[in-house]
């Protein structure tokens, strides 16, 4: 759709108010903005301004926004079959499963797939409920895993609480601190040290919970939305090993860093680490059909071989969704997209965000790998005293609304969670491309001191 | 794609067989048919077999497969804008919000999209708990509400119960009886003393467990797969005034019965009750792309005008998904498809299926309106044995699936569940697709005396 419809736009916006209910939000408190059309980084709305996409909508967009070859597979797969029982075979549903797991560590070589990575990681807790015996499940703090009961029981960051204290949650979950350096739970100064006291301090939980009773430990490979936190070297294998030690399943959730996002097809493939089971979604086909699932390891599997696995859903392997992974899984091998987010985040992203921070003192720190980071502010880079309080809402939250609202009247669109700005192109996006959201980002913080 | 492709046919359920992981399903247990094709009331695989879809797949395409209308609005705007994040506003999610909004009730205004039936629940459910501040939900046995761990929960069938013992399963929901008349809990000979014993029954369960605690009652306006029960006249306005009495969140779950289904736009209008809540998904696009929702009254949107409401999801709303609906809803109104699958259940299929069970003692009754119809066998009409036993697996189950087995091999695609066939075609399907389908029941009924 063209962009310069003002009037349109406002019958888009009005039909929003009337009729629509926001995700996560108090609904006479937003204004969503009416989109018209989108391309590659960027999207527009009706009344010609054009926005770069720092947040890939939700960090899905992995392969650009109306990439070619995956709306031209959408169009031919709903011309030949748009839907399919999940109790048949179908080609495109077998061909995405095939890929998927191609991508995923070997051992893992099945994949049931759901329509959002909230349902995946029902089902992979579900699954290791059933593998072990077991009932509880640990996750890490600052983490965010879905809004199902189990799924936003098992999230650790604030999305969690208002549920939990409305006994929306799965009672079952106990939370334990992963490794963050820059506020370590443990007095570390050093990732090595990090590492070595987040896993003992994981390994006492295990103890104190009773290994016994825990059926699964799930966390992100690298945790998105709630923090951005790169494990240290070391710490994935030492996870490995204690669930190894104790039979507890290992969930691997990739829903946002799977897919090129950390510059691998999965973030595990910068540390080598196989886990029992693997959560993905969004960056799967870039959202283009909602679709995500769980890759599951031969143990698991064949747990199931005889006896009955009680899960499931109406649009498990949805062949719309199935064509889009498929075309958008090919472009990305052949395009050398994953590659390219590499290359971004070394070579581009790293130094630029390095030399932000030198110039501004409210940048705290800066972590991320691939098309996949975040710059923590603070009001004082010596207390580190956060910019926002953890949870902040309302009045509260200005300081860092206010840099959003400077980089997208300068045509960045930038997502911020708590005290951080998040930095997730797509991972097809240009040097020139960062550099424009970079010097809008510039312009944003240099207006806040 | 074509039929007689048989080695295609044999690559596809290879693929499968190597990577699929199938719901509710041993996966060394069952042989999934690789489908090559569908259009209308029918689809084929890769060996030259055509199928009459009585199960209209898992009950959700209600417009048929490949509608040429809904094929090319997916196709079109696969061409515009694929996806984009909830946090917009956009042209087909407010068009399809005002059209489902626009079938519902007056009063239910809003509508909050999700991918699916079960995190619609999850969504109303979560609705209601933070609406009235309590915890518990009721539901009815014999119901099924779908598979994340607060869904299953509520689901009062058999895939309940693995979860349940699994500790994958919301631990605040309880159980009670709905009116069946046939195999009535209350001792009721007929369908308006089984109505008045059912809601007293309700109201004894509901004084029981704290009417100040009990956050939702939901259930299904007519029950579709766990039993197929259409609810006598009274009885939805009964529990309206129960929970009206004890300030209940009364949620109609219309993923199943709705968009046609029963020959209604929603299975409420037959009775003209309003719930505070609607849930939706398969027949609003006819599960041509994954999409479902929950439509709000007032007083609970007025709930989070300012307060956030702590839920959502990444493809809410999705416009592949939206514009399906759009199509699906339009198509329907213009080409009278509820109206015809009111007129098949009216003119078709209540006179065929009652000469049916009148010339086979195997059929103990005939339940439905609409396309949404059971046939209940038993072994003996006067003792009302079933024919298989209440969540029989195995052998117990062999003489149904014998019957599913013997019409599939007649051309017709049809479902069990206990000892129920289910008889759910298309919303479009003509009377002489009717007659063919019902001729191979009739077959399969006579081989099986």
């Amino acid at each position: 759709m063209d962009a310069n419809q003002p009037e349109l736009g406002k019958q888009v916006r009005a039909a929003d108010r009337a009729h629509v209910f926001h995700s996560w939000s108090a609904q006479d408190l937003i204004d969503p903005l009416p989109v018209a059309g989108a391309e590659g980084s960027y999207f527009w709305d009706f009344e010609g301004n054009r926005y770069l996409d720092f947040s890939s909508q939700l960090v899905n967009v992995n392969i650009g926004h109306q990439h070619p070859k995956v709306v031209a597979a959408i169009q031919e797969q709903a011309a030949r079959l748009c839907t399919i029982s999940p109790v048949m075979a179908n080609d495109v549903r077998g061909e995405a499963a095939a890929l998927v797991a191609g991508h995923a560590p070997d051992g893992l070589e099945h994949v049931l797939f759901t329509n959002s990575g909230a349902e995946a990681v029902e089902n992979a807790i579900r699954m290791a409920r059933l593998h072990t015996g077991r009932v509880k499940v640990l996750a890490p703090y600052r983490s965010y895993h879905g809004a199902t009961s189990t799924a936003i029981a098992a999230t650790g960051d604030p999305r969690r609480i208002a549920n939990e204290a409305a006994g929306h949650a799965d009672p079952h979950v106990r939370h334990f601190f992963g490794p963050y350096l820059y506020r370590s739970a443990f007095n570390a100064t050093t990732e090595a040290q990090e590492c070595e006291r987040a896993l003992a301090h994981l390994e006492q939980v295990i103890t104190l919970e009773g290994p016994a009773t825990i059926a699964a430990l799930i966390m992100e490979t690298v945790v998105g939305g709630s923090g951005l936190h790169v494990p240290p070297d070391g710490y994935l294998a030492g996870v490995r090993d204690l669930c190894d030690r104790h039979g507890i399943v290992m969930i691997a959730d990739e829903v946002m860093a799977g897919f090129g996002r950390t510059g691998a097809w999965f973030a595990l493939d910068h540390w080598n680490v196989t886990p029992d089971l693997i959560t993905f979604a969004k960056g799967v086909n870039s959202g283009y059909v909602p679709l995500g699932g769980v890759i599951i390891s031969g143990p698991i599997f064949d747990t199931f071989r005889e006896r009955p696995y009680p899960g499931g859903l109406t649009y498990s392997g949805h062949p719309l969704a199935c064509a889009a992974a498929v075309a958008t899984i090919r472009a990305m091998e052949d395009e050398k997209t994953v590659e390219n987010a590499a290359h971004i985040g070394t070579d581009v992203l790293a130094p630029a965000l390095r030399d932000l921070k030198a110039r501004h003192q409210v940048i705290g720190d800066v972590r991320g790998l691939g098309v996949f980071w975040a710059l923590e502010l603070v009001r004082d880079p010596e207390t580190r005293e956060p910019l926002v309080p953890y949870a902040a809402a309302g009045a509260q939250a200005r300081p860092i609304q206010q840099l959003v609202s400077d980089c997208r009247s300068q045509g960045l669109w930038i997502l911020a969670n708590g005290n951080r700005l998040h930095i997730t192109p797509p991972c097809t996006v240009t040097p020139e491309e960062i550099a424009e959201g970079l010097t809008a980002i510039d312009t944003a913080l240099t207006a806040l001191n």
